[in-house]
């Protein structure tokens, strides 16, 4: 928010373990160190040091948006940081936004912030956080749950006033996605500029020593630490993780670009996601979400690696078994699979039916139509995926159909009709 | 607000009596022109004439700031139009913006923003008041007064956000002061956004029918009407009055900027005053704050004008009595005045004391000391705006002082130690 936060921000750059004061034992470094490995921005770092060197267990915010409940391995990224925290000590507050969740969307334009009942408040927040502890510690002693309607209900609309004094028109402006929608002339409703003080609230109700959140939530962290500093408070420190790459490798990852792996998907479903994390993104995923990333020999093949990933990421969030089911049924999937695009050849409609091995002969899957026999025999050819068994099988190509030799030769057969 | 509220608005030109609809019949017609008169704008000017056809006693909304309790002739434009709507017979809803006063400025940057005590703002409120009544009609049954803390003291943060989801951020940057501090990057504080639908909530609590106010206020009455409209409440008429030129005859008449003429300002400050008014901007004085404006005649010279204008808002702000005691004074004054610039003459220390009658004929005041001690006998002569009684009064020149001759001839004269 102000110049002055602005400077205290520390640049962690991605894989640069930093040594904040040389002076602190090797105890505190290797603490600080974990807390820091993988984060883009600590502000102030400092601070942390000082107060892990104190041996401080720290007040750790994490906020959720209860209108979305689908968790994926973005959000994960974050909730493994929040982990690392509770597994050092500190004890993380998990604050549910029911406050504006129940409000939704005041202009009644976004069809995407439908105001919530209390009562899906509370369904979507166990929907919520029982994908949380899929990562987080769930034992109460590290873990509190607390909604925020508790303390922003009954702020005034003096109370408003006085926080939204705290900050200016042209400092919400440079928020990210306000500035991109502010000069693309898209409307701002006045109330979002009320969110994040909402949310820079929170910090103040509960005292945060430290908020976790991606590197697009700076902006609102820094409110927090704002607001918390104007209520005469020690200013949070803020802690940002870079965001995970979807799965097409361009855009962060986002249930609503599709480009994502949920927490709660099937281990099937999840196993095959991982399988196509495009190469050049892979290394992200590994950084981010595995426990072991060393265990990942980069002399290994793409192919290797993605079958590695898929089965921690897979196993983490299920179980062993159910990751050995899923590679299982991908594997067999994988083996009937149909490629996107293959050549087509057209069978004259007088010419229909047509004989199976005349076929498989005429398009060259076999040299003959005894070839194609024995091709039939030695379970060689597939119409569609399932297996030929009946060498005098006669085809009305009605529909178009797929006709397979081996593993990785496909045709597209139709009629001229 | 909405572009169908812009699209609304009537423009009556100043001076040109508009006849909304021919269809209505004299009386109607003459109480719109009597509404409509000097009016810049009146939005929706149709629904207006709906309602003075039907002969609905309108709810007349006057907003005022405690906060800033000294009123001029500025005000006194909207105030005289507000009274004219008096005496059409409708009534007057007078609002006391102490909600915001008591809040003062959240930012802690602007001096001239001090939170208001509740004792200071009733304070403030009885010497606005005081002032207003001059020109409105204080007859209860067509004056009500109104604290806004009443209603707004227990909006919640949800109904703010209810209420800011009204609006957008691009609009509320649409307004005049708030565009120029932006292009500027001069910092808008985020709760400047909250006051206008603070204000404009007003005309919610109170059911306005119609608000008055400058046409620097548009932007916020337009909010009024927006805030109904959405309440399901019928939007408020909006009219506006032109913005009176201040003394400088270049920008808007305000205290600030010390360019004005205040309501409660004493007759000899105020006659005097008068005479100051530009005479290129006089006939807006005439045209927005005179009972008879068709009395002035343009044949008059524009001393003659000044003088009727002078009498005029002075015995309407004051009495006859006071205003005839004001000009005496301010004659008397004239007669007596030093012009700002004149010639100064050096007379040598080694020369000091001078008579009077050497120094008047040193600066050519007199064509000999004989001439001098005449003219001095004939109460030609002055000093410092005092008559010389004596032609042999001699003068030591420890001070600078103002030598006269007749009502025109000025010079300065020092001595050079």
């Amino acid at each position: 928010m102000s110049e002055q936060s602005r400077d205290e921000r520390a640049i962690v750059g991605p894989g640069q373990p930093i040594d904040p004061l040389p002076s602190v034992t090797a105890d505190i470094r290797e603490h600080l160190a974990k807390i820091t490995h993988n984060a883009v921005e600590v502000t102030p770092l400092e601070r942390l040091t000082e107060r892990i060197a104190r041996g401080d267990r720290l007040t750790v915010k994490l906020g959720c948006d209860p209108s979305r409940p689908d968790l994926h391995l973005g959000h994960a990224v974050v909730l493994r940081k929040v982990r690392e925290l509770q597994d050092l000590g500190h004890n993380v507050v998990f604050i549910v936004g029911d406050f504006t969740a129940t409000i939704g969307d005041p202009t009644g334009k976004s069809k995407t912030r439908p105001a919530l009942t209390i009562e899906e408040t509370r369904e979507n927040t166990k929907t919520y956080v029982d994908q949380a502890v899929k990562i987080l510690d769930s034992d109460p002693e590290k873990l509190t749950i607390k909604f925020n309607s508790e303390w922003l209900q009954s702020l005034s609309f003096q109370d408003v006033i006085q926080l939204a004094g705290k900050t200016t028109v042209a400092r919400m402006l440079e928020r990210d996605d306000f500035k991109k929608r502010y000069k693309a002339e898209q409307p701002i409703a006045l109330h979002e500029f009320l969110y994040p003080l909402a949310q820079g609230y929170d910090s103040v109700a509960v005292d945060a020593d430290i908020e976790i959140g991606g590197t697009d939530q700076t902006f609102n962290l820094m409110v927090g630490r704002q607001l918390q500093r104007d209520s005469g408070k020690e200013p949070q420190i803020v802690l940002t993780m870079p965001l995970l790459p979807g799965l097409d490798g361009k855009e962060k990852m986002s249930k609503s670009l599709g480009n994502y792996i949920g927490i709660s998907e099937s281990p099937e479903r999840m196993f095959e996601k991982a399988m196509k994390i495009p190469d050049a993104i892979l290394p992200d995923y590994i950084r981010l979400l595995s426990d072991e990333p060393d265990r990942y020999d980069f002399q290994m093949s793409p192919y290797e690696t993605h079958l590695a990933f898929a089965r921690e990421i897979t196993t983490t969030l299920h179980s062993v078994e159910q990751m050995e089911a899923a590679e299982a049924r991908y594997r067999e999937v994988a083996s009937k699979q149909v490629p996107d695009h293959m050549e087509t050849i057209v069978i004259p409609a007088n010419e229909l039916p047509i004989g199976i091995c005349e076929l498989a002969h005429r398009v060259d899957f076999a040299t003959s139509r005894s070839d194609a026999r024995k091709l039939i025999q030695g379970r060689g050819l597939r119409i569609d995926g399932e297996f030929v068994a009946d060498p005098r099988e006669e085809l009305g190509l009605d529909a178009p159909i797929v006709l397979q030799r081996g593993k990785s030769r496909f045709i597209r057969v139709e009629s001229s009709q």
